[in-house]
C-alpha cells in the first residue's frame, strides 16, 4: 500500500485547476487500505481565490435573475445525475455501500433539483428580493419602509465534514448559488477525492459561470486570514473544530457570518404506547438500526441516544440486538453487504476510545469493538468496526450525554414519564435531529414542543407516515438543518431560508415612489399612469404603476336580493333585515362580499381577446367596509408586480385592487393574478 | 463635587434588590460634575441571577400566549408614559436635552407600544408559533413538514451602551418578552442611575411576571461565564467589545446567539440633483446638523461620512457651517440650548483623541475640538465640547472610513460618480444607517442597490417624505436595526423578525395528523370531523378539523351567461366560445372564477343567525382546474386556526376551503376569513 506514487489531487482556484507542489499526504481506500491519491494545498494563494470569487464570480452571478440561476441549478442536476455511475464507484472507496452512496450523491443531486424548483416558485424574476409586507411609517403615507435583500459581496467558504463528500458542498452551494454568492469548497481530506471529481464534472460542465465554484483540496493554510464582513464561513464536523473556527480572529474582527453544523448527541424516543407487536415498536427498531448502520453510523444525526420506557427497555435490547446481528458487515462492493468500513483507521481508533468512555456508564448489549466478522475484505486492513449498542440503565449518567462514538454506536437509555425524556432530550445541550416514534399524537405533540428549544428538525414517524418517511437521519432541502448549542447553533437549507442567509437583509425607508423604483413593485401612494387599458397591454409593453379606474356601480337592493338567491348564499346579513340590524358589525343588510369583487371585476375587465389570459388566483382579500344597499363602487386596479416566466411566452402580473365607496373609503382591497402573454399577439 | 457620598444603585437580580457590598465607583453629572449616585455589582450571584430568570421568568412566560404578553408590554407602555417627567428629568443629568430625552424615552416607550400592536395584530393567540406554509414531502400526502419557532429556554442577557440608558434596554426587551424569553439588563455604568430608575418603575408596576426583567449595575463580573446555549447575548457599543464579548469562552463553548449593534462609520449621501435651492440640498444640510448635534452626536447611527457631489462641495460645506454656528450649546436644561454635554469627561478626551487622528486626512472647517462657548454651565466641569465639521478633499483617504469619533464630528468628502460614491460608501465596512438625499428616483435606486450589502437600514429623503420622515438616525420597531461587518453583524427588532430572533425554529416532520396536533392549526390530510354545521358552533364549541362538504352544485351555460351580464365580467373566456376555443389555457368556455367562490359559498353557508358574525376576507384563492359548462361543484370547509381575540367578545377562524368537480380534482382552493361569536348567544 501506497508504495507507488498516486495522483495529487488539484484544486480549482483562481479560474484554473492548480497542481500543487510538494508530495502532498496519501489518502487510503477505506475498505482496502490502499493509496487513492495524495493531497496538499501547498502553493495555493488562499486570499487570491477568495479576491476571484468576489471579482469574477459575485458579479457574473448577480447579472442573473433568480430563475436564471435556478434554471442552472437543475441543469447541473441533469447533468450530475448521468455521471451517478463514476460517483459511486468512487464512493465506495470510502467504505460506502451502494446505500450509502445514493444518500450521498442522489441526495446531493436532489438538493440541486430542490432548490431550482423553490427558486422558480418562490423567488422573483428578479435580481431584488423584497422581505415581507410594506411597513407603513407615517399617517399621511409619504414616508413607509421595506426589507430587501442582496446577495453579500463575497465568497461563501465551505468547510466540510469527511462523511458527504457530495452531499455536503451541494447542500451549501445551492442555496449560495440561488442567492447570488460563489462557492469556496474546501473538503475534509480523507474522502477528497471525491468531491474532486465532483467538482471537476461541475467545471467540465461548463455550466456555471467562471469564479461561482472553487475547491481547495488539502489544508486551508491562510484562507480564514482573509476572509471580511461580506464572506460567509459554513462549517461541518466536530463541536471543537466549530468552536476553533468561530473564535478565529478574522472571523470575530469582521462579524463574518458563521455557520456551523456541529455532529450531536441526537436522540429518538419511544412512546409509551409502541409496546412490541405495535407497528411503531418495529418501526423504532429498525430506524435505530439503521441509523447506526448507513454510513456506518458516521452522520451527524444519527441516534447516539436511544430512549425507551423503561417498562420496555428489555424488548426493545432484544429486539435491536436481533436485528443488528443480521447486518452483514464487509467490502461495500460485495452483494449482501450492509454497512461498509469507517471513512478510515484513524476513524476507528477515535470510535473505540470514545466507546470506553460510553462504557463508564453503560455495558454493551451488542457488538465487539475490538472484532468483527467481514465479508469480502481484510477487518484489520480496512477500518472495519462492529456496531455496538449500550445499555445504560442509569439515564442520569453523564457519559451518554456528552461523550459522542461517530460510528454504529448508539445507548439505550429508560425513562418513565414525559418530563423526564423531555428533561433527558434536553442533556445533549443541542442537537441537530431527534425522532419520536408514538402512535399518540397528544405524546407527540407533548414531547415536540417539550424539546423543540433544543432541536432543529424533529420528525414524528408513526404506521400513517411510516412508509414515506424520509427518517431520522435525512436532512431535506425544504426543512431547516443546524441546531442550537452543541449541534454548533446554526441553521442550513430550510428552503429560501437559505438562500436568505446568504443575503444582507436592509430596512429601506423613503416616499411610495422611492420603494415602488428600488423594489420595482408598486407600493400603495407610489405614482399610477393613466392611458391605455393595462389589460390590452403585453408584458413587454406593461409598466409597474399602470393603472384603470374603472365605475362607479350602484349596488341596489335589487343586486343583493338577487345574488342571494342566484348563488344560495342566502346568509341573513344579506337577506333579513331584522336580523342584519342585530348584527355587531353591520347594523344592517349588507352586500356579499363575493358580489363587491364580482362588480369589481365586471368594472375593471376588458372583454376582448388581449395578451390577459387568465386570472388565477386572489390574495390579501380584506372586506374594510360594510357595502349598503345603494352604495356606489369604483375600482381602481394597478399593476404591482411583473415576473416573465423564463420557459413560457406569459408571465404573472399582480395587481393591485382597492374597491372604494362615493365616499372615498375602501370597500376591499386585494391583489388579482393573472397570466399575461410576454407580446401582443399580432 | 463627590465629597458627600450619593446612594449606591441597586440591581434587581434573583427577585429582590440588591445592595452592593463596598462603596463603588462614583457617576458624575455630565453638565454639572456633581456625584450623582455610586455604583457596584460587588456580591450578586450572576449564575443565580441567571437561573431564576430561567426558572422562574421564561415558565411564567410561557404560560402566556403572544398575545397575552402583548397585552402587559402595552399595559408597560401605559405606565411608563406616565412617568416621563421624572424620567427626563434624571436625563439631563446624562448631558441630554429635552429633545434628546423624548427620543431616548419616548422612543423606547414607543418600542413597547409597536411591539404590543404587532404581537396582537402579526402573532397569533397561542403559545406556538408556525413559520411558514406546510411543506409537502411525499407523493401521497402522509408525511409533510413544518416549521415551528419555540422560545429559548434561557435568559436574553442585555449589555448595553451608555447613549440610550431607556431606548437601549427596552427595545431589546420588547420582542424578548413577546417571544416568551425573560431578560438581564446590564446597562453601561456612565447612566446607569437612568436605567435602574426605569426598571424600578416596571417592577413596581407590578405588571410583569417575576424574573422575566433583572437588572445589573455596575461590572458584568463572572456573568458571562454562566450562558448556555439556551441563553442569548446582545450587546451595543464599541466594536473592540463587541469583538471582545464575541469571543468570550463560554459564548463559543455553547454557540451562544450573539447579536452586536456596534457604532459605525455610516455615511449619507447627497445626490447630483441636489443643487443649492433645491428642497433636498437644505434636508441633506438640516439632517447632516442634526444628526450631529442630537445627543451631541454619541449615536451609533449618526452620520460620521458625509459624500457629496465635488461641484457641491464648498456649498455644503458653507451651509453647514452656518448652521452649526446657530447651535446653542450648553445646560440641556436652559432655554434654547440645542445640544448638550457628552455622557461625560472620558467621553471627551476619547472624541479629541480621535479628532487628531481624522485631522490627518481632512482639515477642520467648523469648530474647535478645544473650546466651545456654553450657556449656564462651566464648559470644562461639564463634558462640552464643540461640533466639529472637517473636510476630506482626499476620499480615498482611509482616516474618514475607520476612525470614529463618538461625538458631534462629522466629515465630508467630495465624489464624481455613482459608482465611486458607492465604493466610498463600502469603505466603511458595514453600517448600521445610510442616507440618500435625492429627487432622483433612480439614482436613488442604483446608491441602494448598490450599498444594501452594507448597510441595514437606508433612508432616502427627498421633498415628497421630509415632512414625515423619522431622520436618518432613527431605528424604528417596525424594520430591522444592525448592520453588517464593522457594524457588529447583528439584527435586532424588524418588528416579529426581532421575536424569531430569541426562538428556536424547529422543522417538525410527521403526518398531517401530528402535524396539526403540535401546531393547532388544520393540515390538509388531516383527520375531519363532520356532524353539526361548524357555522352553528362558538368558538368555545369549535374544534381545528371540523368540516362541513356541501353540494354538488351544476355549473350551468346559464349560469356563466348570466353571471356574465349581471356583474358585467363579458370576458370572452366566459363568453365567446370560438375567442375562448384559442385561449391556450382554457380552450373553450369557463365559468368565471368569481362564479365559483359565490356558488361555493351558496354552498357552504349557514343561513340563519349564529354564531358565525361575518366573513371579513379571503387568503391565497388558486384556480386550478377550469370550470366548464355542466361541471359539478362540490366544497368542503374545515376549520384550520381559532384566533380568539383578548378584548373582544369574538375571534378569528380560519377554514379551508377546496372546491373539487365531479372528477374529485380541486377546482379552487383557498382560506376563508371569518369572525365568531365566543359564545352562544341564547
Amino acid at each position: 500500500m501506497g508504495e507507488h506514487a498516486t495522483a495529487l489531487l488539484r484544486s480549482y482556484v483562481s479560474g484554473g485547476w492548480h497542481a500543487p507542489s510538494g508530495d502532498g499526504a496519501p489518502l487510503h481506500d477505506a475498505v482496502t487500505g490502499e493509496e487513492v491519491a495524495r493531497i496538499s494545498s501547498e502553493g495555493i494563494d488562499m486570499g487570491a481565490a477568495l479576491e476571484h470569487g468576489r471579482r469574477t464570480g459575485g458579479p457574473a452571478l448577480r447579472e442573473l435573475t433568480f430563475h436564471q440561476r435556478a434554471a442552472l441549478l437543475k441543469a447541473l442536476g441533469g447533468h450530475l445525475r448521468e455521471h451517478r455511475d463514476e460517483l459511486y464507484a468512487l464512493s465506495a472507496r470510502t467504505g460506502a455501500t451502494l446505500g450509502d452512496s445514493k444518500f450521498d450523491i442522489d441526495g446531493g443531486i436532489g438538493v440541486l433539483l430542490a432548490y431550482a424548483s423553490k427558486g422558480r416558485r418562490e423567488l422573483p424574476n428578479d435580481t431584488v428580493f423584497v422581505d415581507g409586507a410594506v411597513e407603513p411609517l407615517s399617517k399621511g403615507g409619504t414616508f413607509a419602509g421595506r426589507h430587501i435583500a442582496s446577495p453579500l459581496r463575497g465568497v461563501a467558504v465551505q468547510i466540510n465534514a469527511f462523511n458527504f463528500p457530495v452531499w455536503g458542498p451541494l447542500e451549501k452551494f445551492a442555496p449560495a448559488f440561488l442567492a447570488g454568492v460563489p462557492s469556496l469548497v474546501k473538503p475534509a481530506s480523507q474522502t477528497a477525492y471525491l468531491t474532486q471529481r465532483l467538482v471537476e464534472l461541475i467545471i467540465d460542465s461548463g455550466l456555471l459561470p467562471e469564479g461561482t465554484l472553487q475547491l481547495v483540496c488539502g489544508g486551508a493554510g491562510d484562507l480564514l486570514d482573509h476572509v471580511t464582513g461580506q464572506d460567509l464561513v459554513s462549517f461541518t464536523g466536530s463541536a471543537s473544530t466549530a468552536q476553533r473556527l468561530r473564535a478565529h480572529p478574522a472571523i470575530v474582527r469582521h462579524s463574518v457570518r458563521f455557520n456551523a453544523e456541529a455532529d450531536s448527541l441526537n436522540c429518538s424516543i419511544l412512546g409509551p404506547d409502541a409496546k412490541p407487536g405495535t407497528a411503531e415498536f418495529d418501526l423504532y427498531v429498525k430506524q435505530l438500526v439503521t441509523e447506526m448502520t448507513v454510513k456506518a453510523g458516521q452522520k451527524c444525526t444519527a441516534i447516539r441516544r436511544a430512549f425507551v420506557p423503561a417498562e420496555l427497555l428489555d424488548d426493545v435490547a432484544e429486539a435491536v440486538g436481533a436485528r443488528l446481528a443480521k447486518t452483514t458487515v464487509g467490502n461495500p462492493a460485495s452483494e449482501g453487504v450492509r454497512m461498509g468500513a469507517l471513512a478510515s483507521l484513524e476513524q476507528r481508533e477515535e470510535v473505540r476510545r470514545s466507546l470506553k468512555g460510553l462504557s463508564e456508564a453503560g455495558r454493551i448489549v451488542f457488538g465487539d469493538p475490538d472484532h468483527v466478522d467481514v465479508v469480502d475484505a481484510d477487518a484489520e486492513l480496512g477500518a472495519f468496526i462492529s456496531p455496538v449498542l449500550l445499555r445504560a440503565d442509569d439515564p442520569d449518567r453523564a457519559e451518554p450525554h456528552e461523550v459522542e462514538a461517530f460510528g454504529p454506536v448508539s445507548t439505550l437509555m429508560p425513562y418513565t414519564s414525559t418530563e423526564q425524556v423531555v428533561e433527558l432530550a434536553a442533556r445533549g445541550q443541542g442537537s441537530l435531529a431527534g425522532s419520536v416514534v408514538t402512535g399518540d399524537a397528544a405524546f407527540a405533540r407533548d414531547v415536540v414542543l417539550g424539546v423543540a428549544p433544543w432541536h432543529g428538525r424533529l420528525l414524528v414517524l408513526d404506521a400513517d407516515d411510516a412508509k414515506e418517511s424520509t427518517g431520522h437521519g435525512s436532512p431535506l432541502p425544504a426543512l431547516v438543518h443546524g441546531g442550537p448549542g452543541r449541534a454548533g447553533g446554526g441553521e442550513e437549507m430550510g428552503g429560501i431560508r437559505g438562500v436568505l442567509h446568504h443575503m444582507q437583509r436592509t430596512a429601506v425607508q423613503g416616499s411610495p415612489k422611492v420603494l415602488s423604483a428600488v423594489t420595482g413593485q408598486w407600493v400603495a401612494g407610489a405614482p399610477r399612469q393613466e392611458g391605455v387599458h393595462p389589460f390590452r397591454k403585453s408584458l413587454a409593453e406593461l409598466r409597474v404603476g399602470d393603472t384603470v379606474v374603472a365605475g362607479p356601480r350602484r349596488v341596489t337592493p335589487e343586486d343583493i336580493a338577487h345574488f342571494a338567491e342566484f348563488t344560495g348564499d342566502t346568509f341573513y346579513a344579506h337577506t333579513d333585515e331584522a336580523a342584519a340590524a342585530a348584527n355587531p358589525l353591520f347594523g344592517g343588510i349588507v352586500a356579499h362580499g363575493y358580489l363587491v369583487v364580482s362588480f369589481a371585476a365586471g368594472l375593471f375587465v376588458s372583454p376582448e381577446p388581449g395578451p390577459v389570459l387568465a386570472n388565477y388566483g386572489l390574495e390579501n382579500l380584506r372586506f374594510l367596509t360594510p357595502v349598503k344597499p345603494g352604495d356606489e363602487l369604483t375600482v381602481t386596479l394597478t399593476c404591482k408586480q411583473i415576473t416573465p416566466r423564463e420557459n413560457a411566452d406569459y408571465g404573472e402580473v399582480r395587481w393591485d385592487t382597492d374597491v372604494t365607496n362615493a365616499d372615498g373609503e375602501s370597500v376591499a382591497k386585494y391583489d388579482v393574478l393573472t397570466l399575461v402573454a410576454k407580446e401582443a399577439t399580432q
